[in-house]
């Protein structure tokens, strides 16, 4: 697909405004990894996304991270994402935070297609990521934006392929891939 | 400094071998992160560092990256490293481990020394990494590997500058630069 033939990414809704992380955002984004899952996997869950998501991706990723924030300067959204160096057709979206007040407004949407633009014009192919097998909301997301589910090394009961121990012992993952 | 004039990598000592980790190593690195640090930080402690390397280390920054092996095929040492996208002067240590058995051989240097001339040739003139203010022989060791340490917010019992909460709360760093 030619660059010129890509539709431009959707606006983001309202009043909201975006740009590119920088070091001293890191504590805000620490607080929403805490509070924005809805206590997903409790203290366990909050400590293992406050974990994955050191000040190294803002100080070294930042020009393929996003950050969205209110009028009043608070923080909205966020996507933190770069472009792999080992395979280079590929970029990887590796974790992306929407405020609870914010879901259904379009903001992750405006995100994830603000990244693909950026990953194609940087001449990748896909997009890769991956959540956690009790992340549902975060499937039925993925799917609805284009992703497919790569083969596991086992299925779910919901049907969900699944890579047990992905990301260490106790720690499975869902695989997705979305080609550009 | 020209190419040309810059000292090969020490040799690796003994019988051991060098190459690019790939992501089926993730599980020896997560067993390595558990146990070679002598108990430092207790479960949470290991914890913090198997979360610290998810698998898209290995994935997406695998050339930049460096696995020691045995003659056995048994992990010995490893490096987890990548250049900067953000700065295109810096190149970053994220991880290094070196076995229990292995310390005073000679290994770590070796290591740190291929990645530091593997960011010179990718024209990089700093290298970085920070470790935390309760790992002692960290902070000895990149000291003795040339790396400075920067300011922090305060200076702790030993003189050591610490940045608080660095990573999030209760995750205080040491940050370390290295010009090359």
């Amino acid at each position: 697909m030619t660059h010129a033939g890509r539709p431009s990414p959707a606006p983001l809704p309202g009043d909201l405004s975006l740009r590119h992380p920088v070091p001293s955002d890191h504590p805000r984004l620490q607080t929403a990894l805490a509070d924005w899952w809805g206590g997903l996997g409790g203290e366990a869950g909050a400590l293992q996304r406050k974990l994955l998501v050191p000040r190294l991706f803002l100080q070294h990723f930042a020009d393929t991270s996003f950050l969205v924030e209110r009028p009043d300067g608070t923080l909205h959204a966020f996507l933190i994402g770069f472009l792999s160096r080992t395979d280079p057709a590929t970029a990887y979206i590796h974790f992306v935070g929407v405020c609870p007040d914010g879901k259904r407004g379009g903001v992750g949407r405006a995100l994830y297609e603000r990244f693909f633009t950026l990953a194609h014009e940087a001449g990748r192919t896909r997009v890769r990521c991956i959540t956690s097998p009790d992340n549902r909301a975060s499937i039925a997301y993925h799917t609805r934006m284009g992703f497919h589910l790569e083969p596991g090394d086992h299925t779910d009961e919901h049907g969900t392929p699944v890579h047990t121990d992905y990301d260490g012992p106790g720690l499975d993952r869902v695989s997705f891939v979305r080609e550009l």
